[in-house]
């Protein structure tokens, strides 16, 4: 293993997070937010400090590619130390006066979870409301695979990275070179933000609350700087336009860039992105009936409302235009059960994702083509193509990792005395980087309730779905360790 | 397929039934219960009439060996049409008006359950609740095995039957011959039953009371003819009894074939009863010293209720000695886990079965082997013998299966506006036939509160989740029926 090289390029992202910290710093200006003006100045200088002090005592150290075991290593200290940095800027202007609260909000903002221990969120400073959108916003496309688009200087291959940053099974290579990837993928997110804005403000956002929603929405996060979410505003065109982003950013960025080189044949063809649709035109329509006439007078109401929320809650955004807690209980099982799918793979969306359910359903229907033709032979086909046994038996260990890390969240939260289901949908809403659950954690509330030592395994909990279990798990093998 | 043939193997099973039928007809007449009397000897006169009028109409049907698609009908329908005639005795006698109400009980007890819809149990006549007991214990160990081993006539090879209708994944053959097989198992079966019973009599309880309770404790069933369950004689020695033989029932029975034949080394080489074991030991642990001060005073009181309720959850019989959902969150989250889990493959218990646990923790853990090594060869042992790929699929397309089934059931109970968490575990508690959950379904509850068409569901997931999912859900492919 090369750790030192690791800490290099590690430090060169504190660089680039010191870059996008001038955002903030200037809004702060602007307002004449002393606090967080002086907090921000303070963890610019520590990242500057950090990352000059770690270029000088490992200048000499060479610069070649990295292996697999260092892959994992950065991906996942990057995201641990990152959030370190970015959490500085809540816990020194005194906005958030316990450190592990700030890591909390922090590492839900670039997991894009969106769970906040804040209580009143709106009381806090306008440039630390941007920042903390801005997580959201850096950690949504992945801070890494981001940053190999804009560290050339650094020669990776990249592909071991990719494998283990990437959401989703397995990597559909839009163009051979990973840096070329990198960058088209960067575009696609960067033009998807541009255009939600526009819309946003045109529905009468300002420019501030227009940027935070659209960073939330197009990382699938869900910090909004408002106390209500999305219902704050209480607009139909808002409600609609978010709906149709969140749905867009739950969507493999592939397809998207296959969408805009015209071969829109493509995504008629791929069996993640027709489940998906599936599921969320499903999901509407049976919450939309269900709401009709209980919860909302007018079918129009019902849709937006039904829309709105299938959508936040299946991409793992976790906006919210409605107390769904007291929508009828079939219309917060089917949220209940959305919990469990999550975005598309490729996408900014958390969860299981949707390609490997639909694997393990054709997987269990094929099961029982053997149990009726034992000898016989039985290709699996996603998207028309065959897959292989190994990628199924790759999910499979996935999928049981994942409920059994949900049940080891759900433990944890509930030794500090919370009840089972509060505990169970804290864990699913961590672990699925959703943000809202059900219980003491639903849409209405927040995450402060917790004990700090809850908070952190909570911080483990986001970080490990969000690094796809076996990013951050490896790291506790005897087997890494070992040479 | 052949239809004629599998009716006519099921109409000798009713044959069986109606033999059974003759004990609480004894009881019924000891006791001068005339409704029960009056409904039994219908029912057997019922079982009696179906048998000859199939044996007559199909006597020139020839008795070959049955198929695999054959075996999979058979065994379905065959639990299907016995609980039906099953259920006549509570219907006809007017203890349970409700014919649905009547099948789900015996289905609950079929499937050894123990989910019940009597508000008050021991308002029941005496002949009936003891036949609501022997469901269990006909159930226990498979009706249908049983009846392999007591219709030699029949000359069925019979591993594909006991491949659709044995617990767990794969079948150890303890004697080549099946016929041996079930007998011994028989006697097995037998012989544990004999000893509660002595060993129950010998803490005070009544004949009566004895019996029923050790065909639902050998069963894992569940049912006790006492409103309070096993509360009801607030005594240290029957819970202690109570408690060894569940989790004795709990074991795969080979393992007790192979303890009595001296072969004490195979236990300990066992992974699955390790595993067993270790679970239940660490839970006892975990809640007794999390009651311990808070709910009993004595260590010995925290142990002997934990280690019950451990034990009845686990192994899925679902007896309460005290209401689980006052106790500490932490330790209602352990049994909450235990829902999850099940007893061991061949054993009278139900659940996703601790091996498949074993199993799919050693995939996921092999998979980050190959994750750093993708050329290497890593091969998963269960008992030290390594395990084909293709058994690793099937237990994965049965556990993502299980999942589904669960929402698909959770879905269905929130239909009728009922909470998620109430539906989520009534969804364990059915399709893992366990009995008892949280919320309206707790320990102190019963299932009375569902309309009819949830109650049916029901019946569908118990018999679905007893059959190991595939026997049942094969039935609804197209290819099963395709020729």
């Amino acid at each position: 293993m090369n750790i030192k090289f690791v800490l290099k390029i590690i430090s060169r992202l504190i660089l680039i997070i010191s870059v996008f910290l001038l955002i903030p710093l200037g809004i702060s200006f602007y307002y004449k937010e002393e606090n967080a003006l002086r907090a921000i100045i303070i963890t610019i200088l520590i990242s500057l400090f950090t990352f000059i002090f770690i270029s000088l005592l490992f200048r000499n150290v060479k610069e070649n590619a990295l292996s697999t075991r260092d892959g994992f290593l950065f991906v996942t200290f990057s995201w641990i130390i990152i959030s370190l940095i970015g959490a500085l800027p809540f816990y020194l202007s005194g906005a958030m006066p316990s450190f592990v609260d700030a890591y909390f909000e922090t590492i839900s903002g670039f997991t894009t979870t969106g769970a906040s221990v804040l209580t009143n969120i709106e009381a806090m400073e306008k440039s630390l409301l941007f920042w903390r959108a801005l997580t959201h916003w850096l950690g949504g496309m992945g801070i890494v695979v981001l940053s190999v688009a804009l560290l050339p200087l650094l020669g990776i291959g990249g592909l071991q990275l990719l494998k283990a940053e990437a959401p989703g099974p397995t990597v559909d290579k839009i163009t051979p070179r990973i840096k070329e990837t990198a960058k088209l993928l960067w575009y696609i997110y960067a033009g998807i933000t541009l255009t939600e804005t526009i819309l946003l403000m045109a529905g009468g956002m300002n420019l501030f609350d227009s940027l935070t929603h659209t960073f939330a929405t197009v990382a699938t996060g869900g910090f909004s700087p408002k106390n209500t979410s999305v219902a704050h505003y209480n607009s139909a065109y808002i409600d609609i336009v978010m709906t149709v982003f969140m749905v867009m950013a739950g969507v493999n960025f592939n397809l998207h860039f296959r969408f805009l080189t015209g071969r829109t044949k493509q995504l008629l063809r791929d069996s993640e992105f027709k489940a998906y649709l599936f599921i969320f035109a499903a999901a509407t329509v049976l919450v939309a009936f269900n709401l009709y006439g209980k919860s909302y007078k007018t079918l129009f109401d019902s849709f937006r409302f039904a829309g709105f929320q299938v959508a936040s809650i299946l991409t793992t955004t976790g906006f919210a235009t409605a107390d769904y807690e007291i929508w009828p209980y079939f219309s917060q099982m089917i949220l209940f059960f959305l919990m469990f799918i999550g975005g598309c793979s490729g996408s900014t969306g958390g969860g299981v994702k949707v390609i490997r359910i639909v694997s393990l359903l054709k997987q269990g229907l094929n099961e029982m083509k053997y149990l009726l033709h034992p000898r016989g032979v039985f290709t699996l086909r996603i998207s028309g193509i065959p897959v292989k046994k190994d990628v199924i038996y790759a999910i499979s260990g996935f999928f049981f990792l994942y409920i059994f890390m949900l049940l080891l969240t759900t433990f944890v939260v509930a030794t500090s005395n919370n009840d089972v289901f509060t505990s169970f949908t804290t864990a699913l809403a961590t672990l699925g980087n959703i943000g809202p659950g059900f219980g003491l954690v639903g849409p209405t509330d927040n995450y402060s309730i917790y004990p700090a030592y809850v908070k952190a395994f909570l911080c483990f909990s986001m970080l490990v779905g969000r690094l796809e279990l076996y990013t951050v798990l490896i790291l506790f093998t005897r087997r890494f360790w070992k040479n």
